[in-house]
């Protein structure tokens, strides 16, 4: 994906109708699902269409309103779009409450969709509890670089795999994993054998594929697997597979898990992060470019192994 | 898999030790799980081993006992091995209550392992609810033939699929079920479409492979799998893989379910199993084969599409 499957266009500004609300973006963040709304293929929302505002998740203010109950100044988040200004109903938007006391970068990141992605996932459809071994991938990621912090407050172990000896320190240094995995070193498996003496018990899934294959391998009777994402295969086209044996063999429970499912509960799980990260149990990250013209080629970034922490896009200066 | 395979040896007879048991086997179950046993992978019990006893599910009756609470003709089930007599420890076999009324078969079949996992595999790992449609493969099978039956007594709608126009008429005319797929027929895809106009709530699978793959493709938003089987790769020694891209994006549970699990609790299914086959909400249809030198022969009928219900060896005359 290149900036050239992308127009840039400035069309006309539309005022809110009845009803509706015109919110100025501020940040949009840039995440995996935003590869697979590219996409042609079967999926949790319709693909973006030819034509279409990219669909991308953001942070905004309004600037005029015309729905009940929202005013200018409001702090909003929810699917913006790739554009300066969201003006439409404010369906499925969240209007943030006022007073809140973190960067707005930290409210769309580890308090926002992908913290509460970790957050739902992992006590929710992986039920981890205390004395159990959670593994994550893409672990130094926007959602897993949480579930490993969340894990560790729960009273897990927390083993993540990462890209490189950069982001394996990270986990540990950082951010308390109990142990790190490089994936891209030859003897990997070997490693995560290592790290999970007692086995697997919740594999938080946002990889797929080889990475996946070695998990399952090491899961314990009744485990659990998260399937919160697959990213190794959202550029190659391929049906995502899975070990199917394995779920029989040893009774695995694999789930999948999309945040919006939990959207009436979105503000208690924003709520508890915010508390871990003002207490300093969860530490985060955020790589900030500024310039919606480059998100296309910013998004890459998540895909060629290049991004600590969550990555956005600062459209208003 | 042939006779060829096989030992067919005569020892002499063991006296049973002290706190051990003799049993006088009467029927054998056949299962594809026998042919998992026979298997050098990665499985839910260990393979067993060049010399041992084929292991086998069976039902006979105690003619020597130096173990406490077991007297000679008692009734007891589990995994008696492929042989005349067991002489061995009770643990793990189960002694029938006296006085039941239903033929041995029928313990050993619909109400025994075949039944009572068809029982917990839609009731606790399906979690069926009134209203929902329930799919089954190999639903002609032990297993699959009760599944159905128990989803219309549960108010699903059941749809089986199974091997052919036979098996199809046995299912929707005899059982009940409100529509059959035979999944040989070239346009079966579009038949299953039309038998599940509410689309799949939950899958019961025995088979695997590309019938999964079609009931996969019909599933609802938080539909469950059952993962009970996958037959279709028991004899070619390929990895059993199946959809992960649709568990995330149909946000799907899929989970194994092996009887054993279930242990504590096999009774009561039993008992509610007698109940409705005894009000003659289930019917149940058993093929009984003389003689336990066939047992690796008759065992091939799973595989090759020709059996109805359940399967077993009758080894005492």
């Amino acid at each position: 994906m290149t900036a050239a499957d992308f127009d840039f266009t400035s069309p006309p500004a539309a005022d809110p109708g009845p009803g509706e609300i015109q919110v100025r973006i501020e940040l949009l963040s840039l995440d995996p699902t935003n590869r697979i709304w590219m996409t042609d293929m079967p999926q949790y929302m319709p693909p973006v269409a030819i034509g279409e505002v990219m669909r991308g998740g953001g942070l905004g203010r309004v600037v005029a309103s015309r729905a009940e109950g929202i005013a200018p100044g409001d702090l909003v988040s929810g699917l913006l779009g790739w554009q300066d200004y969201y003006t439409g109903p404010p369906t499925g938007l969240q209007v943030l409450p006022p007073g809140l006391k973190l960067p707005l970068e930290v409210l769309l990141g580890a308090c926002g969709m992908t913290g509460i992605t970790a957050y739902f996932g992992l006590r929710e459809v992986g039920q981890a509890k205390a004395g159990e071994t959670v593994v994550v991938s893409a672990a130094a990621g926007a959602v897993g670089s949480v579930v490993g912090q969340i894990a560790k407050i729960m009273g897990c172990r927390a083993v993540g795999i990462a890209g490189g000896p950069a982001k394996c320190a990270w986990l540990v240094d950082e951010l308390g994993f109990d142990a790190a995995v490089g994936y891209k070193q030859p003897e990997w498996r070997t490693a995560l054998k290592a790290a999970v003496p007692d086995g697997v018990d919740i594999d938080f899934e946002n990889v797929g594929g080889e990475v996946m294959a070695g998990v399952t391998n090491r899961m314990n009777l009744f485990g659990r697997v998260v399937r919160c994402g697959m990213i190794s295969g959202y550029n190659d086209g391929k049906p995502a597979l899975g070990d199917y044996g394995s779920i029989l063999m040893r009774r695995l429970r694999v789930q999948g898990v999309i945040v919006t499912d939990f959207a009436p509960r979105c503000g208690e799980a924003a709520r508890q992060l915010a508390r871990w990260i003002g207490e300093g149990r969860i530490e985060h990250r955020e790589t900030v470019v500024d310039g919606l013209e480059d998100a296309p080629e910013v998004l890459n970034r998540l895909f060629d192994e290049e991004n600590f922490g969550k990555l956005m896009i600062r459209v208003a200066g």
